[in-house]
């Protein structure tokens, strides 16, 4: 069995765009940099998406501009059309993510068009990223079910993922949004998908909203992936409040996967710090169990 | 694949018993009453251990003689000796649980006494529950790791399950204590325990220290176990303090068996009430994510 696991993390992004907390710019920036020390060799830095709809992340340009880019590490950003790709390539960036939602409904909520609009809209985007040699990283979200129509046909699931593989995305995330997944809902809905497209092309993007994410992982490297998404500190949802959707915790699925002899290159102490120090920027507890589990006696904090 | 989980329900003991709060008896005997209504088999009701080591369950009998013990449910408590056992017994138990350690130098350090002196200790205890036809459970803990000695070997996990088997335990829980545990390794002992004692006599007893809890659960079910303990709100350690070490919470089990088409019996959406309810006796949040992103909007907590 391949034991190599590529990590990416997600925590200035769909972190951070999904916390209460204001970050300043420069915070940002040093998250980013401490990252990328810690052996991760895919960190999502920011999003261009219209600061209309996310002003947790309107100074995008300004952090990418500022991070410490180093070599073998990739830096992707969100892009959701042609002015945030334009906004994108002039700072400088050089990988981008396209997401759309494999729910009907989801996507008409949030972008207010069907997902053939939806993945039409990308379509030039993605034309200008091959000629201009710029990577395309795809989000399928909702993988696993939807918030407004509930179950999620795996048939569309598969045919998103294929569309976004074919208009040239390396890899495909595949997202459950709102955290509802279970461990063989979960690996079915991999195998489909793998059916179309290959196995190494594929990520895994789950939310922890149920406390299913690392249950879910599992079952779907017991299936062959090898590309895992998650946030540091569990960011994106506080930890605490109902309904809270954070990501999986970068720290638990390192554990994870080198107590089981997995290699994925990142310093796990160096990682669990990271985690610690931003849950502090923002205010609250990290919401990584390993993160806890192996914080210093003296950072123990207050018990409510 | 058989499809019939059956969950262990060791908040009122093991839950209460490594929590700060001092809970009133009215509100343990509230608890495993509420736990009786919601279709689970086995409610671990108390522990007769000395109240000189356990003084959060000092009222034991209290308890025991006060809840209403339903039909069809075991309501197993621990009994450490022959003093324990005639506590017990004189407020009408009618099924006990004894336990001892993987861990040499953790038995040494909790009981002053090794493996083979603590399970000689336990057979005048187990001789007489024989005789007085009560079924006894036992408890193997730092299955997958010590606090004190780091490793722990198979073999001697081995050898005190199926020493326990021997004695004439029904079942034998296997604990990993410290929620160090990962998938693979959690399988692998699993896998050299069922090769001595029947899988069906077997249980999984993972704390969520490291938050691997449900991932490993997920791993022994595909090795075929079918019994798992729990405890509502992730009970036994605060979920947000440094080397929390509470037991996996049952609510998130729950929900996972359910999504894979298993049967536990349970009402998921009673067992999250209570999970609730008694976090809030506890002054607390619940440790259960299902418990969380259940709650109704007019329970929401204040965010940290």
């Amino acid at each position: 069995m391949n034991d190599q696991v590529r990590i990416v993390e997600v925590s200035p992004r769909d972190g951070l765009q999904n916390e209460k907390a204001i970050v300043p710019a420069a915070v940002k920036v040093e998250l980013i940099d401490r990252l990328g020390r810690t052996g991760l060799r895919t960190i999502e830095a920011t999003s261009f998406v219209s600061p209309k709809w996310v002003p947790q992340l309107a100074d995008a340009a300004e952090v990418f501009a500022a991070i410490d880019r180093r070599p073998g590490i990739a830096y992707p950003v969100l892009v959701p059309n042609e002015t945030g790709y334009d906004r994108a390539r002039a700072v400088g960036v050089e990988e981008i993510a396209v997401f759309t939602a494999a729910s009907e409904a989801f996507n008409r909520k949030n972008i207010n068009a069907g997902i053939d609009e939806s993945l039409q809209r990308f379509a030039p985007v993605l034309e200008r990223a091959r000629v201009d040699g710029v990577r395309v990283r795809g989000y399928v979200s909702t993988v696993l079910g939807c918030p407004y129509q509930g179950e999620v046909a795996l048939a569309d699931v598969v045919r998103v993922a294929r569309a976004l593989h074919g208009m040239g995305c390396y890899e495909v995330s595949l997202g459950d949004t709102i955290g509802v997944g279970t461990p063989a809902k979960a690996a079915a809905m991999l195998r489909a998908v793998a059916a179309e497209v290959p196995m190494p092309a594929l990520a895994l993007h789950f939310h922890d909203t149920y406390g299913q994410a690392l249950a879910n992982v599992l079952a779907c490297l017991d299936e062959g992936a090898r590309v895992v998404d998650a946030a540091v500190a569990g960011t994106g949802g506080c930890p605490y409040a109902r309904g809270a959707s954070g990501n999986v915790a970068t720290e638990d699925v390192v554990y994870m996967l080198h107590g089981m002899g997995m290699d994925t290159g990142i310093d796990l102490d160096a990682l669990a710090d990271t985690g610690r120090w931003l849950a502090a920027r923002l205010g609250r507890q990290t919401g990584s169990r390993v993160g806890r589990a192996t914080a210093p006696a003296d950072a123990d904090p207050p018990v409510s």
